[in-house]
């Protein structure tokens, strides 16, 4: 019953020791959140070249020198640059090109006027009453990035802008991390599928459903197993089958001493398997099992399904990060948001507890709420929008006091 | 040129105006994120039976009253539960029934002893060394949620713990909304698609790839509609058709005035299209063209593809959010975070500007440094974690200011 526990420190520490999954190369238009398996170089120039960023004249800048309404310079008219196309016309001391917004520029032009500050005179005639420096309402060859130039780091979550970037440079496909596979085996003699009418002491299957959701959420592709009794050869024989075809296998259910241990024994009996975690300093969630059989992992989550969850959300979700190849993976990944407490909350020392929290907006001031209630009611999850720790060091949090809120995803301003 | 401007506010209000789009039924395993149609009620009592929250002896509380070390309660052991079944035994006065964590409360009990606190004295008989109050250690029917009480409000975005619940209610399918399909049209003489080695003044195909990660990362479906010359006829034969296969058509292009009024001729062009927008009052995006053909909408949006982004960070993010039917779409929508500016930052008043920033934390301070340079320039948003309104009505922000950031999605932490 008491097993050494594991601190959430050693837990990441261990988490890290394992693989990332291998890489795969997709389409760009693919890769919304997919991670970069390659650091990626810029293979020229962009722009390609100069562009103006207004509608205008192109111009040499000293020819606009002094230009004022009251003393205009006049350029004579040299032609037109026609978008998607290189300027047939150089600019010449004393002359102007009309050019548009996105236009080349043309040869021996530095700079462009606005056509707001061009006056036509005639048909060959410009006058000009606004001066412009080297370089204005010009963007240069270059100026996003030159060739050669890193633009992204292998680990880097590719984001629309950054495909946008990489289109622009003509990368059409991309090395990535695969998403990871995970197997999800739901356990327990009381557990029936979601469309069967549960008997006495019979109750659906809500874990596998929820875990799979949150692999989606967190970018893994969860394979769901089915369910298993609480028998060593069912058992043994799902979590083999899970072994063979997926990165990461998570069983829960068996909240009992007795379905913990089958777990444990379960996952003891593949060949190269090594308990690494049995219990971790955490509640709720304490009863988390973690082994390794060659670089996949096994995870043996409590059965209630609150307890479950708040150990994806502190462990498992940094992990498929980290699996994923993320470069911060593995580690505190989460995003907070500070807010006054509403009551008191007591906690034993020595383990990091997990308050769930809803979040309430008065007077321009966020207040986190504590969620109280049994940890085993998926109600105190459903109604959280975060988690507060309290670390191990810690025996309680006072009302009123500032606390770092862990937001539950997906992140919402409107919701809080 | 000097069109006249519409403020974000009347922009937002506009955008309330568009309906939401058909709702679907779907299975709960794909409705991650998803957007609620109807309200959902529970059909039955969650848990459906009273369970134990441990492992060890129900009893009748009043039994174990006095209990300690040193005078413990003997009680007669009367069975034991089996998971997933209904007890075959009563708990009546002076028994105890042995029972797993997540058994079925058996007749007659009222509380459950520990394990830890019993002891086995023979075959027929336990001592009990602790007091149990009524109810303790037992969930008890309804506890999580009531039977006909409301689980959720239509509009409610799905997470997976919210799946799990429906899960455990044997709710199988939902009705939720669509995914809004977005017509993404590029437009533009001088653009071609990425795969495709860009000819002097020309350029590959940024916008249709940023958009579409833009849309998939909302939530919503990305329809390429191609690229798209400076062209009427073309134009108006492409927005004729995303109009008719989409819930919204977003054209992006053409910066100069010429291809801006093309824009707009083309929308105006259909026979039930009004124009609502033209311009809105911040910078950049200010050339951006909003009308409505029906009760779908189309966007004008500039050709730049930071400016482009911007709108859409700003004003496309929470409308898809509104055309899915979440609660609080077409709004701010988006997730702050406070941080002190590292520059002064003017700013022209009688409009929004939206700085991009990068965020640096140091001593535990978060810093915004602001990302000067053309707005056209993609590298601004790639470098950028996110914006820095300053409002219309300010003349700028000064160094050592606490600013709000708008994080671009995704939220990450460890990058920041």
């Amino acid at each position: 019953m008491f097993f050494k526990v594991k601190s959430s420190e050693d837990v990441f520490e261990i988490l890290r020791g394992f693989d990332s999954v291998p890489t795969e190369k997709i389409f760009i238009g693919d890769s919304l959140n997919r991670v970069l398996g390659e650091g990626i170089t810029s293979g020229e120039d962009m722009p390609n070249f100069s562009r103006s960023s207004v509608d205008g004249y192109a111009v040499q800048a000293k020819d606009t020198f002094g230009a004022s309404d009251s003393l205009p310079a006049f350029l004579e008219l040299a032609g037109e640059v026609e978008m998607g196309k290189a300027s047939q016309n150089i600019v010449g001391p004393g002359t102007a090109v009309r050019i548009p917004t996105g236009g080349m520029i043309p040869e021996g032009a530095d700079a462009v006027v606005m056509i707001e500050y061009c006056h036509s005179v005639d048909e060959k005639t410009i006058e000009v009453s606004r001066s412009v420096a080297p370089l204005e309402n010009i963007i240069s060859r270059g100026d996003d990035f030159r060739k050669g130039s890193v633009l992204f780091n292998k680990g880097t979550v590719l984001r629309p802008q950054d495909i946008g970037l990489l289109a622009g440079l003509g990368v059409k496909n991309v090395l990535v991390y695969q998403r990871p596979k995970v197997g999800i085996i739901s356990t327990g003699d009381e557990i029936v599928p979601i469309d069967q009418k549960p008997g006495p002491g019979q109750i659906r299957d809500i874990n596998s459903h929820t875990l799979s959701a949150f692999c989606s959420q967190s970018g893994a592709i969860p394979v769901n197993m089915g369910l298993c009794k609480d028998d060593f050869d069912e058992m043994r024989k799902v979590v083999g089958d899970a072994l063979r075809t997926c990165d990461t296998v998570w069983i829960s259910g068996g909240s009992s001493v007795g379905t913990r241990d089958m777990t444990l024994k379960v996952f003891e009996s593949f060949s190269d398997a090594r308990i690494l975690v049995h219990g971790i300093a955490i509640s709720p969630g304490k009863p988390t099992i973690i082994a390794r059989a060659g670089n996949k992992s096994l995870f043996g989550l409590p059965g209630h399904v609150a307890s479950a969850m708040i150990v994806a959300e502190i462990f498992l979700d940094p992990f498929l990060a980290w699996l994923s190849g993320e470069e911060k993976g593995a580690g505190d990944h989460r995003f907070y948001l500070n807010a006054r407490l509403e009551r008191n909350i007591e906690s034993a020392s020595g383990r990091d507890d997990y308050i769930r929290v809803k979040l309430k907006k008065r007077d321009d001031q966020m207040f986190a709420e504590p969620i109280f209630g049994k940890s085993g009611l998926i109600s105190t999850l459903v109604e959280a929008q975060g988690l507060v720790k309290i670390d191990r060091n810690t025996e309680g949090l006072y009302k009123d006091q500032i606390v770092r809120v862990m937001l539950l995803k997906p992140y919402r301003t409107g919701e809080i």
